[in-house]
């Protein structure tokens, strides 16, 4: 996605240790304008599936699931970091975070993800896979099933996106994949 | 709004302690339509004032954030929850939370939040005021300028809105305003 692409090269930092800060325009102060067309990418590609409902994470994904929903009038549900005290009747996966190092519980009520939910998950990075893995194991426990993962950036010189499109039959698309963040440049994929 | 007091009255939940779950249709599963229509709302009572940045926090807020940013065509800033890793030069504001009976951050990064900025600040809910008067707090460490805070639901039988209105000259706005939730039943202000 091209506007998408120059943007990262124009706001995002790409900082040592294979960081890529993008917290100007997406997951801190966001660019509503570009969720916007990010949501609309996402549609084009993957309105030819059944979907009938978009999941994300909170809370970097809530902005652009939230305008994929509205876009394909759908419902969002975000599944939580953290078990509230007021739900009861949940799923649960545990998703280890190599960014926090520490291994973290990822949760959604039953009665917002079951059998027969055709799910979209959209999110703002893919990078070793481990949330997204963690969401594919609360989906099979709530019975839902995933047709499609979208993620805005996806850092390709991780293991995430391989692993995804290897193991799962899963439609997955990025809509900018970083190939490298050596000497702090951003190279894209292509 | 009648559209919104309708909803809650068929699709919220009111429990036992003073507790109202919206959490099929605003908070844990979001109707984007519903967020669209709310955001309306919020242009509606706060275009007159020149605001230049949406604020919210982190999560249940970014949806309808988003939306407002999205027809105003306004950066949104979600205030976080838990100071990251990676933010450096931040504001940070100590909020005390009943229902889960701990304080915790809220931060935001000066970078995005500063000297000049005109603040519409959005929530889904208010009650007690405590999540409020940490913005408040956070906005006055950053130098940053609050005009008007609006919030889909209120509770009016607790103490928020009042300290708001007479502590504060910052417009306040809420969609629905609960009189009572007595009995396990939804009765709204007016």
């Amino acid at each position: 996605m091209k506007q998408l692409k120059e943007r990262i090269l124009r706001d995002g930092k790409s900082l040592d240790g294979g960081i890529l800060k993008v917290d100007s325009f997406i997951n801190h102060q966001m660019d509503p304008i570009l969720m916007k067309s990010v949501a609309v990418e996402f549609v084009k590609r993957f309105a030819h599936l059944p979907i009938t409902k978009i999941v994300t994470i909170e809370a970097s994904g809530i902005a652009p699931a939230i305008m994929v929903g509205y876009l394909l009038e759908l419902p969002v549900v975000f599944v939580k970091k953290a078990k509230p005290k007021t739900m009861e009747n949940m799923a649960v996966a545990q998703v280890y975070s190599f960014t926090k190092d520490r291994t973290y519980d990822v949760c959604v009520s039953k009665e917002f993800l079951k059998e027969g939910d055709k799910v979209l998950f959209i999110d703002d990075f893919l990078a070793n896979g481990n949330a997204a893995l963690g969401i594919i194991e609360l989906a099979k426990e709530a019975k839902a099933q995933i047709l499609g993962m979208g993620f805005i950036i996806e850092k390709a010189f991780q293991e995430g996106g391989n692993i995804l499109r290897q193991k799962t039959d899963i439609q997955i698309e990025s809509l900018a994949r970083i190939k490298t963040l050596a000497l702090n440049q951003v190279t894209f994929e292509d």
